[in-house]
């Protein structure tokens, strides 16, 4: 794991040892893994992300996108210096939230009608 | 799926068809997939799930079981009257939630150290 991960790690009150109330302690709200689907999917970059259908309000994705690579499960690359822009790309640790994606997929579609999967994780 | 589900499907505002978002606006916050949890190991009733170690707040229990039930995902079985209490099941459908808590807890185990599962869905 990242170092700025593990000071996380150390500073963050888990609620307990359970990895999923751990794993809700980070990713348990209606946008990180949204952010996380798309980065699956390919999208590298804020105006990307701000154009999925769901319009996650700037702010909101600025948090969880530093979150995210606190956690060591993103990775920030600069490639404009002025204005200063950033890519982001999932680390290996952040792709494995694949396996996480994909079962919510597949409960999803079989609960919510209409629904539709639009990209595959991992494919 | 549930008269009721049926329902608050047609008067929700989903943000998207994606089914992870759909999943995402019903389940995604730190509480509700706990609860799952704890009705996929056997709990039943309100003191069950008030004992669990993450210390839900009871306002909270009793607007998730709510929600659950009103999406079918949980059956309200009263066993007293006076004082008026109930029982807690999952559906089939809420069981079938145990491929989502099943990836999270693979995920969040290699992720938090020390973190354990404690009751294995499904098993």
């Amino acid at each position: 794991m990242h170092e700025a991960a593990d000071q996380t790690e150390l500073l963050r009150k888990r609620r307990s040892n359970c990895p999923v109330s751990c794993t809700l302690d980070l990713l348990g709200d209606r946008w990180t893994l949204l952010i996380v689907r798309d980065l699956l999917a390919g999208k590298t970059r804020y105006s990307e992300f701000l154009s999925s259908e769901e319009k996650i309000p700037t702010n909101l994705l600025a948090e969880r996108l530093k979150r995210l690579e606190q956690e060591g499960l993103v990775e920030r690359v600069p490639y404009s210096q002025r204005p200063p822009r950033a890519e982001y790309h999932l680390t290996e640790e952040g792709r494995r939230l694949g396996g996480v994606l994909d079962a919510m997929a597949t409960w999803g579609m079989a609960h919510f009608p209409g629904s539709r999967r639009l990209r595959l994780p991992g494919s």
